[in-house]
Parts: structure tokens; sequence; C-alpha cells
């Protein structure tokens, strides 16, 4: 089972102060970009793998979704997203992404935030959501973009000129790594953007767009500490579908 | 027009001695990856953008292409390609990439290795190569990986612990990067991975296949300097079909 760090009393403690815990979806700066690569929503069965507090959820039944899973590893967060997101036409439920069991080509859409660069069997849980999904159907994801986990030592550093670096090493030596983040010891699995999109491929998926996000011109304005996102992008969001791309 | 660096005497004196224009195509490391993307050539009509000194051409000659284009913006390399590669098959010719004509749906393979990255109208061009491919026509080429060409100053740095780390920045700031490689003033064009496959998706491509390129552990062996590859990818190479994946 992969490291349930969002049952870690302090992640769970410094996680649900982070803008996108309180503000919600619209906390999260690439949220904007990522709704961008969703199909319409109408009518569809959608499943959130990683759902957290439930944002995604609300927000997919809210467009029209009728029939919304989602799942977690952290009981916390599901008690939290059950009782602040209860709405008879989404169901929550406990799931290790690494042992993850879905019915067949039962959903139009499957979705998940910042959750697959903690999976290491990614091979087989994208087997296992390529094979839920209806002929037609799509996969939408983000996850830490591969310059962000790569380094041994991340974190910003300054050049000979003292401007802000990001400083790469261990790009292709793909596997986990250990950082201090809210908590000490938090474990992610890195592996290049050639390795996620390969895995896809494989799996049969046709991919539709592939964005390494960054903040857009307003997102500076309103808030200048993002401009350092454009040094090196933090996310990597991707869209994909099951069958032919067209 | 795109710079014409191959041209500069002493940039072109430089290549010429690099392993890749001596040693012809395995003297370049990422020519195995590269050439395990490609289809059967058997009876194929090619294009190579950017052929340089015209191995790839031979190279595909020697495959059973029946037809094989080389084109180049530097009258010196095409000067060496018609003298040392000859034949029947192969016609070389003086073209710009920035405004590049091909026939309609007339290559079942369009080639290009370490060239795309000086062309500043990618999009245009990659229009005229998908009307140029026959359907279900492939192309496979290879890039400058965008990790590598991001950078205000490319170059190993060291880190706290003295290990070599690559100094990235302005990964999001796509356009031209001015390197002294050879000779000084080199141009190349620095845009994402996103960009590239994203350019690729709108003009009616299909994904086979992306690959951020390393070394394998037997050229380390026989090449321990290439080592240093695994710590930011140098090429990314890149294989699409027109018209549905599979």
């Amino acid at each position: 089972m992969t490291q349930n760090i969002y049952d870690n009393p302090e992640f769970f403690s410094g996680y649900s102060q982070l803008g996108r815990s309180v503000e919600g979806l619209d906390g999260a700066a690439e949220w904007p970009a990522l709704r961008a690569l969703l199909p319409d929503l109408r009518g569809c069965s959608v499943v959130d793998l990683g759902c957290g507090f439930g944002w995604f959820c609300r927000w997919a039944h809210e467009q029209g979704a009728v029939q919304v899973l989602g799942l977690d590893v952290s009981e916390k967060m599901l008690a939290r997203a059950r009782a602040e997101t209860a709405y008879a036409a989404i169901a929550y439920q406990q799931a290790d992404l690494e042992r993850l069991k879905l019915p067949d080509a039962a959903f139009d859409l499957t979705y998940s935030s910042l959750a697959l660069h903690y999976v290491e069997r990614l091979n087989e849980l994208l087997a296992i959501v390529h094979q839920a999904l209806k002929p037609g159907g799509s996969l939408v994801f983000s996850v830490e973009h591969p310059i962000y986990t790569a380094p041994s030592h991340p974190g910003w550093a300054a050049n000979a000129d003292g401007k802000r670096i990001w400083p790469v090493d261990g790009y292709l030596v793909e596997g986990p790594r250990t950082t201090d983040w809210l908590t000490k010891g938090v474990v992610k699995q890195h592996r290049s953007i050639g390795t996620y999109l390969n895995v896809l491929l494989r799996q049969g998926f046709s991919l539709t767009h592939v964005e390494e996000w960054g903040p857009t011109d307003d997102q500076i304005a309103s808030r200048p500490a993002l401009a350092d996102e454009r040094q090196r992008p933090p996310f990597l969001l991707v869209a994909a579908r099951k069958g032919s791309a067209r």
C-alpha cells in the first residue's frame, strides 16, 4: 500500500490549511487549466482517484454528472468529504490506488488531481482505469511535474548571477523521492514525462493534451509570487481518451 | 529564414569533427533509440528534414526505401551529402524549413534529427509535414530536450554537496536561446514538451511514443562520461502518425 501520508496528523493539519484545502478548487492555481481539459459532464458517470475533501466530486455533480465516485486512501479526508459534500449522486469509498478495483466500462471520466505521483504501480492502475472507462471515455489528471520531483535537493538555488534556478539532477533515475513537505518523510514516485505518456499509450489511450502548467499573466499580476513557477513547471496536466482521439 | 549556422566556417569545422559527423549514425548515442521508433522502410518514400551529411538518407535507402528526399539549409552539408551518398534513389535539395514546400500525401515517413529546435514557425512546418504524409504515415524526430535548451546559463553546476546539477530557469518562457556551441551566437528555439506535443495533436497527428532520451547501462559502461546525461536528458524523441494511432 502507498504511504498514506494524509492520515499523518501533522501532514493533515498542514494540508488542511493550504489555499486549495480552504478555498476549494479555486484555491488551486492550476484548476482553470485542468478544468479546460474536461469533457461536458452532463449525464456522465465520474470517478475521482484521490478525491481528498471532495471538492471536485461536488463540482462534477454541480456540472450535471449523474454518478460520482470519490476514492481516497485517507479516512480523515473521506470523513470530511462525506460531511461537507453529502449528495445522493456522490459516493465516497476508501481505496488503495495500488490495488484498485473498478467495474468494467462504467465511467465517462476518470479524474485525478495530484495523486498519481504517489502510486508505485502506475502501469497496473492505468490498465484498470482504461478497462473501467466506457469507449471514448476520458482520463484527465495532474501530477507534480517531473522537473519538480526529480532533484535530490528540491528547492530554489541561485546561479552565479544571483538568479533563481531549479537544480535538476536524477531526472532519468525513476523511483521514490523522499521530501519534507508539511511533515518529514513524504514519499513520492518520480517518473519522466515520457514514462507517464508511454504507459498511457501502451494501455491503449490516445493522448489529447499535454500541459506543463505555469501561471497566466493575470494570475501573476494578482499573486506575484507565482512568477517563479514559470522558471520550472510545478505540475503536469494530461488528457487522454479511450480509443481514437477523434 | 532560420539562422544557417551550419554554413558558418567555424561551426562547420567543429561540427564536422563530432562523433556523429565522423562515425555517421552510430556516432550518435541516441540513434538506436530513434531507429527503434521507425517503421519498416521497404518500399517507402521518405523525407529527411535537416539531412546534414546524408547519413540517414543512405541508411533509409539501405533499408529498402525507394525514394528518399534529403533537405537541408546548408549548401556545405548538401555538397558533402551529394558527394558521399550518391544513389539514384536519393535526392538532395536546399530548403529553408521556415517556408518548406512539399507535395501532398507523398511520403510514408518524415524524419528529422536535431533540426526542429532551430525552426521558429513550427506550427506552420508541422502543418506542411502532416499534409505531405500519406494517411497512416509516420513522423519521427529528435530535438534538444527542453530541459537542455531552457536555461539562461546552460551548463553543469554544483549543488551544496558538490553534486552536479543542471540549473533550470525559464522553462516556460518559450522563444530564442543564444548559446556558444562550436561557434558564438548559435540561436535555438526553446519550447516545452507540452508545446511540441500539442502542436502535433492540433495538426491531427496521433502520438505513438515520447522518449526523453538517456544512455543505456551498456552505453555508460563503454563511455562513462555519458552517465551525466541521466541527470537531465539531452534529447527528446517523438513518434507520431497521421490519423489514428492504431
